[in-house]
């Protein structure tokens, strides 16, 4: 069983690489690169799996969940311009990719409790966007 | 081949487990468990995994399915308070991931036949809440 | 310059006149009659209208505006068998078209302020469902 | 008859008022004021109102309208923060109240035509948030 | 008060004008010229204004009003080709501002009832692109 | 990782087999088998799996994949009667399975990249009945 809950924040982001030339980063990102920056109302779904619970009928505590989204995603990326104020992303680009990858650094350890683990974290840069990430490692296609 | 079918129907329910007391119903439901019950819109995505027919290119007749759907979960739920009027809910507190199983357990054996099978159930409690579930059996995580 | 907000509450009804016989709500309302009540995700849209501050650029401060909608409309709302637990539904159908009425009395007054006036509420009550009121008097069509 | 049509663009944003201080600005606009900005998937819907023409059943001409708000809208803001990119934002402050009178500026006379004219710009700053503008005056409420 | 539904209908259609070349057809509707025509899931929003009546606490029966909108829209309008299978459409465009007129014509004398009214008509013919029809006669702008 | 793009075409379909009667049809098909076709606004989401690239922290360039789907899926299915003009659905009825399938066709090779391969394709043909497909090969259930 997977119970999955949506938050959402809206925030900066500009996509470039430093290591790169202004027109390779051009050539890269187009528009995503212009150095002023630019935003989206970013959505992220958080999937939780788990057996629910005998005497709760749930997977987990629903107000825990939403609690732990709230403090660990939503307060620190909503209104932020994510190059400049919310690290890793001072170093890493903050691609939809990396920002899915920073949000399961960010709650895979929290959400582990007995029976239930991190499933899947889907981020929405626009509606017509998105990425899925499992925790997966690097590998071979 | 997966094909998805959603319905939809309106119903209500309070999350409450009649071996607790109310302080500990209100402290693992929250508002959930107001014994007056409160409802939702909910929204049920319905899975059937199979080959493409090679005479009508589909993995099943759509008309036998949405048949189906509103035989088996839209007549018995909509407008309905859970707790009192659908088994087992008189004994199984209908939280999102009890709907998923009731609505799994109803369609499973119904939407068996030649090479396809159900493949899994979301139910929506809220456009911000889901849960999905693929009939699997309890296991440690 | 008209600025709208939407909130949420999910909550129970049942469309019953205790005048009428069982037979009459029943062929009035149909499943909505249900004594048990059922229930959905309700949408609410508010609008204000009025000019923008010439210093904020706003129409109103939104966080009293969202602050506004929270305490009036969300919290007596939500979570709530509206007929037992809401007045005026004790005595009043909670039909959409009284609950928009409802809203906006609660409403009216506290958002009329220099230069800005509630415009209208929209009440949906499915996704396919919603009445719009501006708080007009009973009239002749 | 009108006819309604949106279109989307990213951007960054920051709510500040430069006469006013840091304390006065966070008071007005909360998380808006951060300086760095940050961002929102804006959605437009422009709608223009006439008579469907005798020979084409059209209000007006599909190609062109979305041609004009490609040129007028979506290539100036997309992409863009537009406080330090887009006038007169540079001196206005970017709520959506004054994106609607922006884009009303851009699009009033291009849109004025043979039986038709602007009548409305609506602009979602979040899916729950969003600001009607008719071209109106200041005026008392 | 007004109160909305909604309902959908899958068609073909396409934007032609006989009197007119395949050059000037092509100039005018662009693809929408194409001859074997394609097609839509369109949605309609029908409101219907009046005051709630003192029993029932409903502009209208709801029951009643979505078995007019099947009969008289969804039944002859769905999965049919609309120039070809749907008067008037053999003679007058179907762009979507004809399609509201019909709705419209449809609908007006049956939705006519004691202190209510026909109010307006919204047809989207994709999620982007929508017409309001309000029956209003010819007139200059 | 996996990153998903949604596109849509309007198109028109009839869901028939020649090679049975006009009765069969209907039984099979019901008003999806209407000789004169209708259509729908379908929705496409394509998927792509890979880890993202060191440098650009993209799993792959965003213009590129909008090009391709532009290209491949938009520009020949279009505004097109399927079955009359986008083969093969002159010969295999154009279901949302076949479509899913005839996408990934055009999809597979085009996408296969350094580290990244297409993983699934999900067609919408209303917004409540949609497929998912895989690439796999037909087997036993």
């Amino acid at each position: 069983m997977v119970i999955t809950r949506k938050v959402e924040f809206s925030a900066s982001h500009v996509c470039r690489n430093p290591r790169l030339t202004e027109e390779e980063n051009r050539k890269l990102f187009g528009g995503e690169a212009n150095p002023h920056g630019h935003g989206h109302n970013y959505v992220v779904e958080v999937s939780v799996a788990g057996e629910p619970d005998a005497v709760t009928g749930m997977v987990m505590d629903l107000k825990e969940l939403k609690e732990i989204l709230t403090r660990r995603i939503v307060e620190p990326y909503d209104h932020r311009f994510l190059n400049y104020e919310v690290p890793p992303f001072d170093r890493v680009t903050p691609t939809a990719e990396n920002i899915a990858r920073d949000i399961w650094a960010r709650l895979d350890a929290e959400l582990r409790g007995a029976g239930r683990k991190l499933r899947s974290v889907r981020v929405y840069e626009t509606p017509d966007l998105f990425v899925d990430y499992e925790g997966e490692q690097p590998c071979s296609v």
